[in-house]
């Protein structure tokens, strides 16, 4: 826009003219995305058009492109809505997840999915294990860890009964700031507003700074910031919309205990997922009870510098063996590398099942 | 695309291309987005980005243009997305809706808005009231008629003291149908499952044309759409999402009652909003109890013809009149006509209090 309309009747007409381009394209997109789907169910009657490792790629490739001012999230979340639009008109996705509506799970599946895929609440992750294998819906979502109750142990419990893979995650992070009222000086706070549960998040580090401030629980966030606007020496521990919408500043931000709070979420489903470029594998390996056992275990992903992103360890059901881990690592099941550590591993342990390879988490 | 690409690999190289442009557009709208909010920023300090009826139009518009294959609804919904976007990046719309989350309100909150306004739950009516009247947020949502409540007179009553006017308007639409297996024949169903809410609102049809049906009532719609696809004499009474998800047959359409079986919300906020060329007014107004009254106020809008919408009559909680009624009718109070009815009204009740001219809800 460097010869660019200088006043407001131009710049809404240039939006008009933008406006129309967009919807043109957004519509050969729509009959692309058709064509695809034709050409796919003359290959196979059964075909699936969700394609998760495909979405993953364009997302990212869109992040790297996008030359602003929308930050790359931000138009990450446009795409993925145009994407959800164009496969709805031919097949939309059927989504399970663990209910009701209006939690965090139903957030994750809409992120993931977008808005135009068909979503319904299940009262139990069994029960969306349960739909997706009866074939009801295409995919799942389950909430695997959360920063208040860590890891869903039912989740990973359910799939050592179960034949489905995982085909995607999908994180929401949670961040906790200190906020206070324009007027109001840092080390005049004298009482601090906030949930218990945020409490109890940031405890340590409201132990090590705020040690004398009376912490007075209230119902919600929200609420905690909507109180300190009024108190000059007050301050509210609350996220980023509380912040903004009551125009609070950031006297500490991003204090959670954990750095990593959010609450991650998988997508199960019958689907083996190709490599995206940027991918994850799962795996549960059951070994025997003897000393040494998991430093065995985790040795050849060591020696093949493949980098473990989580471990969880679950007492068995069975009686064969005493313990399992669920090992995330970064890689895809058909890389070399990655097949090979796969070999080792299975000849050290009793059991070994992979969940699934799927593309890393995008926003 | 007369000269279509045929095989899937140049369809795929073609959507990313498309992909490429879209976003380059979409960047080049939010700049431009992103000007008009600096020169209006120049002319007045306190400007407000957000113009309901300007948004209505381009949806309109986006609507009448679009080829297709997506529905006029579905882009509309992306082009809601993309305004919301572009206009967070300078201004994000701050919101208060009657919580909790996850209830309708959120849903017709995020309708309107899009996903990039700032939004936060409050507890109850007058709090939404009050927060948009102390500044804290530019708009708020609120019901103002559902199917199981009927008129909300809590938030009816608000207005009376409130000076805040209606800047929008919002429909969720809500169906039901009977829903069969495809093994099922219309003759041979003895039983029928649903929540008892939407027994209620399907009342007279079951009468009708099931009063031999046993009537099971369930915990959800879904979870009856789910009992019947495996009972061949069953059916259930539930919305689209439970027929897509579980491939249902209708063998009834729309059953409800009432046909307008929806919930409509408010838009609440201190803007006069300028004229969208279609839109509604409501206004609320005090007449003294004498024969004839209603009769003599609403003479004018049938000379001028001008087309009623809706009228309820709430007493009065002043002792000066004994009713008031609120109207709302087609058309924006800065019309010639509607002024002059307007003006009209003035003489003959003893107070008229306009809430406020907005764009009709669009989708």
């Amino acid at each position: 826009m460097s010869d660019a309309p200088i006043n407001l009747e131009t710049l809404r007409q240039r939006i008009d003219e933008l406006d129309s381009d967009i919807l043109r394209l957004i519509s050969e997109r729509a009959e692309c995305a058709r064509r695809v789907a034709e050409i796919k169910t003359q290959e196979d009657p059964q075909a699936v058009f969700y394609r998760p490792e495909r979405e993953a790629q364009v997302l990212r490739r869109i992040m790297e492109l996008n030359p602003g001012p929308l930050d790359g999230e931000e138009m990450a979340r446009l795409f993925r809505e145009i994407m959800s639009a164009c496969l709805a008109l031919e097949q939309p996705v059927k989504v399970a997840y663990l209910g009701p509506e209006g939690t965090f799970t139903q957030q994750a599946a809409l992120k993931h999915f977008g808005e135009s895929a068909v979503s319904l609440p299940m009262a139990a992750i069994d029960e969306v294990f349960r739909e997706v294998e009866a074939g009801a819906v295409n995919y799942g979502v389950v909430p695997v860890e959360n920063s208040t109750e860590g890891v869903i142990n039912h989740t990973l419990d359910s799939f050592m009964d179960s034949g489905l893979s995982i085909c995607g995650e999908v994180v929401l992070r949670i961040h906790h700031h200190l906020l206070v009222a324009d007027t109001t000086r840092r080390d005049k706070v004298s009482r601090i507003y906030s949930h218990p549960q945020s409490f109890a998040q940031c405890r340590k580090w409201l132990d090590a700074h705020y040690p004398h401030a009376e912490r007075v629980p209230v119902s919600s966030n929200a609420e905690a910031a909507r109180l300190v606007k009024t108190e000059w020496h007050s301050a509210a521990i609350a996220g980023d919309m509380a912040a903004k919408l009551y125009d609070l500043t950031r006297i500490a931000e991003k204090i959670e205990d954990r750095p990593d709070n959010s609450t991650r979420f998988l997508i199960i489903g019958n689907q083996d997922v190709p490599m995206s470029g940027e991918d994850k594998t799962s795996i549960v390996v059951a070994m025997r009870n003897q000393p040494g056992a998991l430093h065995d275990l985790l040795e050849p992903f060591h020696r093949h510098q493949i980098d473990l992103t989580r471990l969880e360890t679950r007492p068995s059901r069975s009686g064969v063996w005493n313990y399992v881990f669920f090992i995330d690592f970064k890689g895809h099941h058909d890389e070399p590398r990655v097949s090979a550590v796969l070999e080792e591993v299975r000849l050290r342990a009793a059991e070994v099942k992979v969940l699934g390879s799927f593309p890393q988490g995008v926003l």
